[in-house]
């Protein structure tokens, strides 16, 4: 036990500049008494443990205590972490490591294992995240087409796969297949004769299904996972931007999301499971990071994971693992350093790669379509294609507004007390409204599909009602003159599914079952896009000599394709609402995989978000960020504040608060206690002394508590003892120059010394008073630091954290949102 | 003029902490008369100039000047500049502007423009890079044909073009057009009969040509622009990591460096334009900022346009728009907002589409190949794949070593003084040596094209002399059998092309010619594999029951391509030498259109970087930059020093120097005059006094010159002036409650006071001298800092300027090059 009972006061101490001559070279320099290099994390500081802490957890998060515990980080739930300590943290711990390996073969191969873990544990994130992704796709594909009937021969199989093989395949007007092998659930009831009444049985058991399923889902996440609800997106943005909820990316919540999304999406409810995809492959990244320590036990390098797993997410999701790592950067990474960038592109063709190797021909996972359209677009479109995108906009702007008031009014009301009913009732009403409409009662990934094709020679669906169409290679060429009656019966019922898909997903996002928004938003935008398409395409046959038209349209030559519209609608619409850019448009680029429908798709999203941005400023994923009051620190958002530190500062000038402090010598052991049992910070300033409130570094709480609780175990008739927080190697440094001092006490105190310096941090960060608010939020967001100090002419004057910024920057929106914002 | 002639010198400063009793409630807090918010950038401040500019020069930069010039900031030319001081002044900039909007319609416009600009702007740079790219391209096709011939019906024809519309097309065995139309020089010359006579002549003609064009090239670079050498991608680097170079993106760089790229890629010589088109298209941005004084005044937000330029200069290079913003985020941008990653893909959408429009059929812009191939890769070929990537990496160190080597040498040796003659002779030995070999004497680009192409039926090429070939659907299909004589004297052919090509390009990257090592890494790396693909194919033909084989190749099925392993080659060879990761296989997979060959790509870029890692950290483009000395903070890097900002403080306390400082009220004229004579610094630290040396705040050299310039041409006996750095507002603010003292001044001095604390920029960024080195630099990186002041305890130790950063970092490499850098 290294206890030191320093009862010498040493005079000579550096903090007080007016009790000691300059020397005359630089007046500014420390006298070199003081010029010990005591960075307290440094390798070799062994000695600077004084205190002793067996008695305490060995589980401690400062930099003191290096050698107590490298790798752990302590924080508690909800809190914000501090990425500047924790990266240090992780370089110390690499340091040791690399150190280490030069005395054995084994820890050589320690640090080969530490240098690759962060792809092996990547690899693992993709290979999984894949797998599941994969599975839920057939689950979802089988459980969908059971709300209709079942492959008796073979029960496990879906309609498709069950009408694979047969000889007797049909499709009906929108395209399904039907055979013999495959039983609906009148057939399987004994009712073979097509009828009302047959019909009637088909509808109750689709609704019977429906509400089972949807119950099921939401009772597994009530009573299992209550974190598997929602997309999950608008969390994992408050995770990757430094805060700690726990349990959020757990086995429980992949496990129970997993299932709960499978029966969600097959409940029929308008919802889909891409936006989810990204949450349980961070949960997957959070799970595997636990095997390697360096990643699981430290959350800051933890969030590079995490960031590789959004990225394969994504990928899984949409097959578009170049989309993934953009998406992954623009819209929900907060810290993202390159080096992760190549890493988070593995991940994401990894989970690319093995959903296409388990699903080789892509049927169980219905949103990639490849686009071949006959006729290339023309210029002239570019009017309906930017006007998609101002609907877009309007959508988005409109869905964002009503879902959050919505979600609001459901949290603040009485209904939030019955989710289960409210999930069964939504159920029944969906499945009600959208089964006699075949373009609703189909899947929405499944309708996306059908509007996204070209009209071909095989299809005999009403969309493809082209009479006196003329075929070319397959696909529609040339003439294809007026649209028959089939296209405007499924004009009225497109427009019908898209009332009906508005309505009901304002109302289905939020509530408790695993939810996500990209497919209905897509699939409305599909919609109005392919009706638009139609409604262009038949002005551009009736009025070829038009202005817009003459150049592109001639007589004989088809100049719209309407399925281009549905692509581009479908960008829009999901642009409107998520208010993406670059990883929209790459991964719709992906999707349809053309360098040649990247101006149509970039105008629409373009607009879109301009559009949307005049009514709602963030995407649907900042506002639920909101509504649940995350903190969450912007990190792409420009501010423009005539604030500065000062103003933001606390304790507040206005409010006569007492500023928590230590002093570096001058506490007695009851004061510490005292201060630690009135204030609930999370750091203390240390400054030299209450005359001279001069900055010498920061103490954790915890820390302080440790170190106290071990004293007290230790001593009696504590309260009078003075504690200095003076680092030991200092004192030694300044023992060689002061011997003198140390040999003749100045003056005895009845009272024992306690030294805890080594606990003290001396590298806060510091800002001045009349740092302009832009640039502390600068230092917060690109440091990610939890708290700064703010002092004027070196004097402290208080402290900002991120939560304080976040407050400031909402005050200064609600008082002007015009204002505030810099939007160039 | 509104001098102000204070001869009260105000006892209650808030800095003189001694002299003035704490306020009871915070102790941390300044007494309430100085809680001033003198924020100097705050519009509404225009009352806190103090002296009178009228006389100086109106090009200031100081915050405290705002308001006689807001925009223009001043850099002297290779100075660092400072990221955080423009953006701020930009961001004043906006505000003002704002609020005028309010006044009349027309700022409103003005407001709505700026908003614009920054689009308009990349526009501009789009379109202009994608017409200057495009008349290179055709420009560089034309010259190379004709050192072998001329169109003479329509000389500004190429060959290809010549021969376009003739009836007697023929090709010969490298699949090159012959045709009447086009003469060759021998017949231009009148000798129509082929034979050694011709071909001598041939060759004389090639040489002549060749070394003219080299010639032209590097007498306009060394007359007109010499600063239109090389690629120019270091330059660019460290001009967007915040360097100053004038005139290095100017319109007669821009000129010279199109001409003289044509000239010396037409010459033969073993460059590439591809890199050349980067500083191109930066050039083009910079031109273009100037149009909108919010760019073109303001270093930091003219580097979002450069950053958007360089995005689409690879975008023009290889119509890869998404590569091209991948690689300037991952390569070439240091400050990167999230806002300019949107715009940057606009710009290199809008450069990519501008090429592809004026060359449809892409026959000028030669390097775009979509791959079609017949067979998938089977996984057995990722050993192969490995092998190329293992080839790449130890190309990439051999050329990084053995190119920075001879530029070294050139640069210290008296080669360095005969530029001229070195490219004409290298010009002279270059034709000689690749004339007789038809694989080298055709372009790089076309020699790419040829070898990433499969057979097809048509081919009669030796390379695809397989007699035994099936061919279906036009291209090689089942079992082709063993390879004829062609191939054999092809693969001699192209092994000797390998050979000549890797000696010269490492002689020739880093001559005063525009040179870009893209291509000649990608053709070194087509060749090698292309060798080994006809290798592997030749052996699992020859084995087909060898192990590895045995499960993807049956007998009467091709399971090997050659052409694929030509575009794995041509990737890794590539990654060697530049060190791209995501950027390179985006890049490439944008060249060849296909999710499928992803796989591959990684895995040979991957191998490439880890193996060039090995034996050089960092790609060539590093290599130049720290050849050529530049100073650029690699914001990639990650450090692992053990020394803190107390070792990297300048003054360096053994070095016995003065720390150069003002004091805030206490020196006279004569003294400031004398620092600034005596010193060099941009700025100077200001503290309370010598005795208490705690900072207040900083001043910029140039805005003291200014000022003390404008304050002696209105004064005489200046020198015993005292000079104080208060800002006015404050004293006014003090003012007010000491109108006790100011009624009866407590003394009076025979020297007059000036005020020039409007200067004093309150907002300086404080380290404490603990802080590891790791935050320093991180903080100088992400916030783009040009100094920083070091502190200990409040107390000014010093500054660290970002080249003190920079030597700190060379100093520690050098020591110990293994153990300083972060590998994970």
């Amino acid at each position: 036990m290294n206890k030191e009972y320093n009862t010498v006061r040493t005079t000579s101490s550096s903090e007080a500049p007016d009790e000691q001559p300059f020397l005359p070279i630089n007046p500014f320099a420390e006298p070199i008494t003081t010029m010990s290099t005591t960075n307290p994390i440094r390798p070799g500081d062994d000695d600077m443990i004084d205190i002793d802490f067996q008695n305490a957890t060995t589980d401690r998060s400062s930099n003191g205590v290096m050698n107590v515990d490298l790798v752990n980080t302590h924080y508690d739930d909800f809190q914000t972490i501090d990425w500047l300590k924790d990266l240090m943290r992780d370089r110390f711990r690499h340091r040791l490591l690399r150190t280490k390996s030069y005395q054995s073969l084994f820890n050589k191969l320690l640090m080969y294992h530490d240098a690759w873990s962060g792809w092996l544990c990547v690899l693992l994130v993709g290979l999984s995240a894949g797998v599941i992704a994969a599975v839920i796709d057939i689950g979802t594909n089988w459980i969908s087409h059971l709300k209709q009937g079942i492959c008796l021969n073979a029960f496990w199989l879906n309609r498709e796969q069950c009408c694979w093989a047969s000889r007797e395949l049909q499709y009906d007007n929108v395209n399904s297949e039907e055979c013999p092998e495959w039983f609906t659930w009148p057939q399987v009831f004994g009712t073979y004769r097509k009828g009302p009444g047959e019909y009637l049985l088909s509808y109750i058991m689709y609704i019977f299904w429906s509400t089972i399923f949807a119950t099921f889902a939401v009772l597994l996440v009530k009573v299992f996972a209550p974190y598997a609800c929602g997309s999950g997106i608008p969390e994992i943005k408050t995770i990757l931007g430094g805060f700690i909820i726990r349990g959020y990316l757990g086995k429980w919540t992949l496990l129970i999301k997993s299932i709960g999304m499978m029966c969600a999406t097959s409940a029929g409810l308008i919802l889909g499971k891409e936006g989810p995809f990204v949450h349980i492959a961070c949960c997957c990244g959070n799970i595997f990071s636990y095997l390697f320590p360096k990643y699981g036990r430290n959350e800051a390098k933890k969030r590079e994971i995490l960031s590789a797993a959004a990225a394969a997410g994504v990928s899984v999701a949409f097959g578009a693992p170049i989309g993934g790592v953009l998406f992954s950067l623009e819209e929900v990474s907060y810290y993202f350093p390159y080096k992760t960038l190549w890493r988070s592109f593995f991940c994401a063709m990894v989970g690319a790669l093995v959903v296409r190797s388990i699903n080789p021909y892509g049927n169980g996972h219905d949103i990639q379509f490849s686009i071949d359209y006959s006729v290339p677009w023309s210029s002239f479109e570019l009017l309906p294609f930017i006007l998609l995108g101002i609907l877009g906009g309007l959508w988005g702007a409109f869905f964002i507004k009503t879902n959050v008031w919505w979600c609001r009014f459901r949290k603040n009301s009485r209904l939030g007390q019955y989710t289960i009913i409210e999930v069964v009732c939504l159920a029944i009403i969906t499945a009600t409204i959208i089964y006699p409409n075949p373009y609703t009662r189909m899947s929405m990934s499944e309708l996306i599909k059908r509007l996204v094709s070209q009209c071909r020679v095989e299809d005999m669906i009403d969309l493809c009602d082209y009479p006196s169409a003329q075929f070319h290679n397959g696909k529609i060429k040339g003439s294809i003159g007026l649209a028959g009656s089939g296209v405007h019966q499924a004009i009225w019922k497109l427009f019908f599914a898209l009332i009906v898909q508005v309505i009901l997903v304002t109302f289905t996002i939020g509530v408790k079952v695993p939810s996500g928004l990209i497919i209905p938003s897509m699939s409305i935008g599909a919609i109005t896009g392919r009706i638009i398409g139609i409604i262009t395409e038949q002005l551009a046959i009736q009025n070829p000599s038009f202005i817009l038209f003459r150049h592109d349209c001639s007589k004989d030559e088809n100049c719209v394709t309407p399925a281009l519209y549905a692509i581009v609608g479908a960008c829009a619409f999901l642009g409107g609402v998520s208010k993406m850019t670059v990883s929209l448009v790459v991964i719709m680029f992906e999707l349809t995989g053309g360098l040649n429908y990247i101006v149509p798709l970039m105008a629409a999203a373009m607009t879109a978000k301009w559009i949307g941005d005049g009514f709602v400023r963030g995407g649907i994923y900042d506002a639920h960020i909101e509504l649940n009051g995350y903190p969450f620190l912007d990190n792409k958002e420009e501010f423009n504040f005539t604030t500065s530190a000062a103003d933001v500062v606390r304790p507040r000038p206005e409010q006569s608060l007492l500023l928590a402090y230590l002093t570096q010598s001058g506490m007695t052991f009851l004061e510490v206690e005292n201060l630690l049992k009135e204030t609930t910070h999370t750091s203390y300033p240390v400054v030299i002394s209450r005359d001279q409130p001069y900055l010498v570094g920061q103490i954790l709480r915890r820390d302080l508590q440790i170190a106290l609780k071990s004293q007290k175990m230790q001593r009696f008739r504590l309260s009078s003892n003075v504690i200095q927080f003076t680092s030991s190697s200092e004192a030694a440094v300044n023992s060689d120059y002061e011997v003198d001092n140390q040999n003749e006490p100045r003056f005895t105190t009845s009272s024992e010394v306690i030294r805890i310096g080594n606990l003290l941090d001396q590298a806060p960060i510091i800002v001045t008073d009349q740092t302009p608010m832009e640039t502390v939020i600068d230092l917060f967001r690109k440091l990610g630091l939890r708290q700064a100090f703010v002092t004027r002419n070196g004097r402290l004057r208080g402290t900002i954290t991120k939560k304080d910024i976040l407050r400031h920057i909402q005050q200064l929106n609600s008082r002007n949102t015009e204002t505030t914002y810099y939007d160039s």
